[in-house]
């Protein structure tokens, strides 16, 4: 059944959205985008349309839309139809966004985990300061809310799923890995909103290590992945969404992530932050302005969705996942590898906006279908992960299997 | 005759200057310290008192002010009878206070070439963009106004002239070094206002070589030097104010100024200044602000003064003098070495600031005897460098000298 769709932002990440829903609009209905700058809403569209994306006729919409503002939120979703909300937003947005869907009842699905602008790696598990309280109202109002459903945390979560269901028995480590072995040819830029990419590393790296949360800093522990592919990576160990509701439903003793890091990144990176360039809290200029450093870095650097088009190489992303399986020792390496110059020639985004934009849409399809329209809130890992690896599979973000038996693409040729 | 002084600025230069003058105040007279911030001279004031640095009973005393101003500037000096002005202040307020000495007659010593805000390595000789166009007027009205009366710009140029009256004919390089081997104990700080520390750094270096100027980038030409006390340290050549005048007044055809770096303060700022965190030119963040990044950055660094009871170790700072003598290749090397540590102990403040705030007074008390008060713009070389250096080896400044007769103290006894 075909269910209108409003994607709320309109960064590198929506533009994806917006370019893999207008590609299953068959599917999906109506495709609304809404965000506080229309102009960037429009540009998006108009990206669709030079590509031919639509894959039928159908509604294809730009709306001025200030997305904390729940009550606007509520009227678009009732005005345009909506049934199910993308928020590909900034993370500050995601409490108001999902509040007016409780309202409306349309399904919601994000990407990332809330955030409040002015706290920065508040007490885990991180999903129970702000999601998690609101599951018991999702299931009284049958709504469905799927959580984390980018790439990591989303797919790396249905990777984990996967490998419990059918690899490993008695998980003891699932560890999560996020290379990008791609070139975007500039000094320094982040692949995604500064603000978000650098809050993630400013605070303690928080792990679930023997069956409890474990504390260190940024760049305190790394680790040198052999990767299919992008071969030999250092990474290291950070703290991310998706360790946070693995650790409560996995049950397995360790849940790790690791991020591989470029020296120039770790050294700007060590700069910004010893000279407190990355603070969230406002301060005062000898002239009386007072100025949020963060804001300051974000405006000086490259703009994430500018680096697409001289974006080179390949991101590879996966969980190794440990345990026994018939009484022997087993491992699994469940992963994905994308290009950046594919993702720009097909939806005009780089890889990392790509890896993050299609899952989210592969969700929404299954919310569609009826497979995850649950009627209340869920992590992906609490939903069928063969389905959503299905769909994925034919939409643009292939899943590989590496363990004992050898690599190779995951066959969906028998069970599904 | 004593002359009543005021003193520009309440910043770490001006906490040395403030503490000269009262250890001078039998030859200065009266003392008046004014600042935008009122409270930072009452600051200075106290740390005068605890000291107990006033030489006799004298006038010592705080006033707020905005030298950019200039009637408020006049009204305060003839308020207070003020016939010396030394603006040790923001280096955008100089020709403002100089206007008000021109109106009043009251002589004008300052330490750093004048600056717009908006405007980074203006085209050489920088005097010539500013001060140089006001000299016919110092000269019309007979006010004395020395430039540049700073260690460097300053002392250094004294050091110049010393060595070409006394040391080397036909002089064919005169290089400057100034190398900090303290250690102030943080990540990163500047020693002096950021603002105008990174300032230097972000344009183009100029350099007076072959009888031209030439340019290049900043750590582009790096060379070691080995020093007295201090040792072998690498220094960068870079812009400096004195070269714009030397150049002009000293006849060498190479003229170069050199600036000790230590890897940190490389990193840091080859990254602040990739980023564009370095620029004076507003952004705009995505909340719609307008903020100029490097004022920033100086709201986040150390506040210079803050540095100062921690700062162990010395600088060193002279000039290597290079020509003829005798019809013989000569060579001298003409400097201080200051300790931060003693410089703390006397006045409070560190060794940059030290060496950077007893100069202007030698050069008042010269104004005030009447042997520097030549009712004209001059840069210090273009004055006698003996009574200067005179002074400055009694309150605090002592000058060496090393060439192949050995390194040995300059020595007044016979001709001063």
């Amino acid at each position: 059944m075909k269910k209108n769709v409003l994607i709320i932002g309109a960064g590198g990440v929506a533009q994806v959205v917006a370019h893999k829903c207008a590609q299953n609009n068959d599917v999906l209905g109506d495709i609304h985008i809404a965000s506080r700058t229309k102009a960037k809403c429009d540009a998006i569209i108009e990206s669709v349309l030079e590509k031919k994306a639509m894959k039928q006729d159908g509604v294809l919409l730009a709306h001025q839309l200030d997305a904390l503002d729940i009550a606007s939120t509520v009227a678009l979703i009732k005005q345009t139809g909506i049934e199910i909300v993308i928020n590909v937003g900034t993370a500050f947005l995601n409490m108001s966004v999902l509040e007016a869907c409780l309202e409306t009842g349309a399904a919601y699905i994000d990407t990332a985990i809330h955030e409040e602008p002015d706290k920065i790696c508040e007490t885990p598990p991180w999903y129970a300061n702000y999601e998690w309280k609101r599951k018991d109202r999702c299931a009284e109002k049958g709504v469905t809310a799927v959580l984390g459903a980018g790439f990591d945390p989303g797919v790396v979560n249905a990777y984990a799923r996967l490998a419990k269901d059918d690899y490993v028995d008695d998980i003891t480590d699932i560890d999560i890995v996020d290379i990008n072995a791609g070139n975007h040819g500039k000094y320094f830029a982040t692949n995604f909103d500064p603000e978000i990419n650098f809050r993630e590393f400013t605070g303690t790296v928080y792990a679930w290590q023997n069956n409890e949360w474990t504390e260190n800093k940024m760049f305190e522990i790394g680790h040198e992945f052999d990767l299919p592919v992008v071969g030999k990576q250092q990474a290291y160990m950070s703290g991310h969404d998706e360790i946070h509701s693995l650790s409560k439903n996995m049950g397995s003793p360790n849940v790790r992530f690791w991020m591989g890091f470029g020296e120039r990144y770790i050294n700007v990176f060590t700069v910004l932050k010893n000279l407190g360039l990355l603070s969230e809290q406002p301060v005062t200029t000898a002239e009386g302005q007072e100025v949020v450093p963060l804001k300051v870095v974000k405006a000086v650097l490259p703009d994430p969705s500018s680096l697409a088009p001289n974006y080179t190489g390949k991101t590879c992303i996966g969980d190794f996942v440990k345990g026994m399986k018939d009484g022997k020792p087993a491992e699994v390496f469940i992963y994905n590898v994308s290009d950046h110059k594919e993702a720009y020639n097909e939806v005009g985004s780089q890889g990392i906006s790509f890896t993050a934009g299609v899952p989210p849409v592969a969700a929404a399809m299954l919310v569609a279908s009826g497979e995850w329209d649950v009627k209340t809130m869920a992590n992906v890992e609490e939903l069928p992960p063969k389905p959503f690896l299905h769909i994925l599979n034919h939409i643009g973000l292939p899943t590989r299997i590496r363990d004992e038996n050898g690599d190779r693409a995951l066959d969906f040729s028998k069970s599904v």
